[in-house]
């Protein structure tokens, strides 16, 4: 029977920071992911793919902004929405092509991913992802009164909004991608961390101005369609501690315990690979594995030849 | 064995053109329409949903242009992706809040849908969709030579661009529609028409910017999942000849032969009602039943006690 495994891919996989964001540029960056994609299909996996939005989200935002007094802008959920449709349809594609090459059967779907928040989650009292452009302090000020936004000074460039993350509660959709990885289609899913909405009191399902961390998602996702491995692909090829020290070490395996200590003592940084090792950890927990690797390393960690595992057992 | 419907809506399900287009109004707009598709649901029916698009992708070609000089404008097709995602996610939330209330165990799941049309397509040699925002005749010029649009003036109000509006060749991820169907689950997809792509030289699929008729492409849909009825909602309740005249006359039912009569005849206005009659015939000729009829009626039409039923016998 067919391995399943939850692959995540950054934004960087997508467009890296030096790039002009044109739809050009980011399409050939999805192609040369989808083609390092194609090659895990080879081996027989069954594939769902997650991938962040932030430069795209950002780019989204700051349209709204400057066209504010023509088109009202949308909230934040729904300019997640907007980048699940661009992000997947440029995946979608290049999958389909990628594997139309190497003459695979395998088909490709996406679907839009609500995912479900606790609306209880500490995370919102204490909003701290920063999101969209930058405003001068009086803006700031105003919006924070006009709009009751959480505003914050970001290291000198301006003053920008600041969200909640909070943590993914349930995936929507679940059933339905596994019935359609039994049918030998990949499933590109939970784009950006998800769509976030919330049950709210009447039971009804509602959106909210919110980021969810897309390794967060991506484990999740692992967790709820019973994949044998969680996978997140970075720019490093390896789990380091010591980082950039000449006292550097990366690791070919880890256990989960060892993980989480390195983790509790700070050598992961925070919006980096901190919270891939935190989700790699909550993923291999119950006795699965998880793998962190570079991107065109992805067929080669599967092999146990590349890459960081993280297991209970080490 | 349920019966299985395609339903296409309207722009206008979405978004009054009197409006302001907030998401706030939009999603209360989507939130009548889904209860009007959840008694289609109720009544023991297998759902695809599609939708149209206009003023939506409108709203986003207009932001891509104020905020051109800051991020780059996608091309059309990417911004139709963008319009499945706000559009889909404001349909899915919709039709499982009024779902969950009516007590019904159908889920809801939205795909990202491309639509391959024929590049030999003679709507490639005339494009005659106008999209996006006005210009003046100085800027239009210069856009046809920096871009190579296609500009119309477009009735005193400016120039505009002009795309071309091929006819929907192959409906991608009908396979994966069908086996969510089959598990008592609604599925959204093709929105806006679907994202234009086609098979380039190499067979590789591409975007290209273009518009598909939703109506079209809802026939197509409903042709390609093999459904029982094919329904257009609209805002009307039912197909007309002499319309808006003392002579107007509604039908309760109309043949194919008789349809199409009209249709040469010029009865059925161009980009409104002619569409819909088209695709309803197109549907029809196969010895099915394709209906036109109000959105709040969709239901009562089902039971033949509204709109206009198109079938080979009258």
């Amino acid at each position: 029977m067919a391995k399943r495994v939850v692959i995540a891919v950054g934004g960087n996989a997508i467009l890296q920071p030096h790039q002009a964001p044109t739809f050009e540029a980011q399409l050939r960056n999805v192609q040369v992911t989808a083609a390092q994609i194609a090659k895990v299909e080879a081996m027989d996996y069954e594939i769902v793919l997650t991938h962040g939005n932030g430069p795209q989200v950002g780019n989204v935002l700051q349209q709204n902004d400057i066209a504010k007094d023509v088109v009202p802008p949308f909230p934040l959920d729904a300019c997640n929405s907007e980048t699940q449709g661009s992000i997947g349809y440029m995946l979608e594609q290049s999958l389909k092509n990628t594997l139309n090459r190497q003459k695979s059967s395998a088909n490709v779907v996406t679907f839009l991913t609500q995912v479900e928040v606790d609306p209880a989650d500490p995370a919102f009292k204490k909003p701290t992802k920063p999101v969209g452009v930058f405003y001068s302090e009086e803006e700031a000020k105003k919006l924070q009164v006009d709009k009751g936004w959480d505003m914050v000074e970001d290291a000198g460039r301006g003053w920008r909004r600041v969200v909640p993350s909070p943590s993914p509660l349930r995936i929507h959709g679940v059933d339905a991608i596994v019935h359609l990885l039994e049918q030998n289609m990949m499933v590109v899913a939970g784009g950006g961390g998800g769509i976030p909405v919330y049950q709210n009191s009447q039971g009804e399902i509602e959106g909210l101005e919110a980021v969810i961390d897309k390794d967060r998602t991506g484990c999740k996702l692992a967790q709820q369609v019973d994949a044998d491995v969680f996978m997140i692909l970075t720019d490093v090829s390896n789990v380091c501690v010591n980082y950039g020290t000449p006292d550097q070490k990366a690791f070919k395996s880890i256990s989960v315990d060892e993980a989480q200590q390195y983790l509790d003592e700070g050598q992961f940084a925070a919006g980096s690979m901190g919270p891939k090792v935190e989700s790699a950890i909550a993923f291999a927990k119950s006795g699965k594995t998880a793998i962190i690797c570079a991107l065109d390393e992805a067929d080669l960690a599967l092999r146990g030849k590349a890459g960081t595992q993280i297991s209970v057992y080490n």
